[in-house]
């Protein structure tokens, strides 16, 4: 039976920030038979139900700007994490009906290849959690939190702690492992909105709106006047200048991501990079991938505090497909509050 | 016996690099007599045989420029390390006649204090070994390089290592280390006189004076067409900029020094920062004092590797404290050709 998939795809590649009108939705069509997937193919086909919208993915609709994973194909949906439910399986380890989470396509239905289906993982179906969370909370971004703050950070109890971004899919969660932790800590976002929700919500122990603020050295100076020991850096450029003015000796810094950059091959000035030595800092790269032996360990450890009601995960979904582009186009300009997730209706 | 005692004076701070004009070359007096130091202060009286110009000694001589030591004192002889000749002792653990390493004064006699000489350590006459070493090679310049490389740059035999800077008091042993290590190192420097020093006295595997480069980042992938796994950086601007587009995935940086600045708080400009995250890369700052626990096992180290030829050092010696202004300006410019040494005849 041919059936209607609508997608997303991305029209051509882009040269700095996206816009809505950089893709297009497409009604095309997709045969659901018992021959698809094909006998011997080991693949699977999928009904999306969430889709995730994450800031690597803007790398990705640029021509091959030497990022870590490869670029989007023009004329193809766009490519990222989701939550999917099987509706065919040539392949050993699913089942039709199983919920999986893994990279799958902008549309409502897709055939999942066999080097796919290697990064998915089946979803046990628990009335507690909602499934979006395996795009937040226990997907990507979370793992990202964890593994930055305790692999990266090596946080210890009574640690300054700063975050930017904070509210959003990877600083929240980040925060609320550094106070479980025993941590000070202190987040910025940039809205009055969201500061509201790090403070009230989320438990940081401050936070600010860096929009509010003309000197970002003197801010970071009344929220840290005895230093920060820990910034867990999602945008870099002036912040992170001016957090590196306000770091302790032996600080560290996680570089998460460079959201303040339209394109990351933009300049960026830094006034205060001696005091990476003066003060014996220490700057570090990570990607989540690079941890995947922890995944596991993490799934557990955030599932446990998530059902003790030790965590709280705050999600932004947006409705509809015909609604993504706007989604992902949203991110970079701070529109969302929260986790952006797509639900696929 | 009141003697003359010559004298380097700062005459005041600095605002950026240091001039010939900005220190005073004055002849005061000194006693020299059994109660000079008198009975009960601890203190001893040297004279003063070596002195070492180094590049942190500018940001003593700028008003409080947020280092890790304090600013000289104008009106005051400059301070510095220095290999001296114990004249006088009221200190239990010097006697007249020992050779020592410490931090002294550019003068001819120096009375040091109790809290000073607790840092001085004592230096076994040794016909193979030339007294100004202990400023140099085995000094604070090969302390720093022994530490930055090993306990900082975490080095494995085969990787390709890149030295800044690298004929000079630091970088000279870096180089000679990593290749002792089984590494595969390229120097760069900023004279051909430099660069054939790096490849036919120290063994480099291959350097470039970054002055014939009018790009770098095309330099260094032509020297490193696998790219760069180690960064010993004394640079920092432009040079650290290039080597992070050079970088592989989980390369490391130590940062040891910013010659490139003329003045600390001027800013950087970076292009090539997202290689950090993209990359994996650790940048970290380092200063030899916090890893003083380490000095003995370094000084056996390296006096073994020098004494087995395995090791070779260049110094640049001027002779008389009225040299002593243009020498430690001359380091700014990169006018020394090897550690630079002043010897107070």
């Amino acid at each position: 039976m041919a059936v209607e998939n609508k997608q997303v795809l991305l029209k051509g590649y882009i040269e700095t920030m996206p816009k809505e009108t950089d893709m297009e939705v497409k009604v095309s069509e997709i045969m659901i038979t018992n021959h698809n997937p094909p006998k011997g193919s080991s693949s699977i086909l999928v009904k999306n139900l969430y889709l995730s919208c994450d800031p690597y993915m803007k790398a990705r609709m640029q021509y091959y700007r030497r990022s870590y994973i490869p670029s989007f194909v023009p004329d193809q949906p766009i490519e990222g994490f989701g939550v999917s439910q099987v509706v065919n399986s040539d392949h050993p380890d699913f089942k039709a009906g199983e919920y999986v989470a893994g990279m799958t396509g902008w549309e409502e239905y897709t055939l999942i290849s066999p080097n796919h289906t290697q990064q998915f993982r089946k979803i046990d179906l628990d009335n507690d959690i909602p499934l979006s969370y395996h795009l937040g909370l226990l997907g990507m971004p979370g793992f990202t939190a964890y593994v930055g703050f305790f692999e990266v950070c090596s946080p210890k109890k009574g640690e300054n702690v700063f975050v930017s971004t904070a509210s959003g899919a990877v600083g929240q969660l980040v925060g609320q492992l550094a106070k479980l932790h025993g941590c000070y800590v202190v987040g910025t976002a940039g809205s009055n909105d969201k500061v509201d929700l790090l403070k009230n919500k989320f438990g940081f122990d401050d936070a600010f709106n860096y929009k509010d603020e003309p000197n970002l050295v003197a801010a970071l100076k009344r929220y840290f006047p005895q230093g920060i020991d820990i910034y867990f850096d999602n945008v870099g450029g002036e912040m992170l200048d001016a957090a590196l003015r306000n770091m302790r000796n032996f600080g560290r810094i996680a570089a998460c991501g460079i959201l303040s950059l339209k394109n990351l091959s933009d300049p960026q000035s830094f006034y205060h990079l001696n005091n990476v030595i003066v003060k014996r800092l220490k700057i570090q790269g990570f990607i989540q991938s690079d941890y995947l032996h922890l995944f596991p360990t993490f799934l557990e450890h955030v599932t446990t505090l998530y059902k003790d009601g030790k965590l709280v995960y705050v999600e932004d979904i947006k409705e509809g497909l015909e609604n993504a582009p706007s989604a992902l186009v949203g991110i970079f300009s701070g529109k969302n509050i929260g986790k952006q997730v797509i639900r696929v209706v």
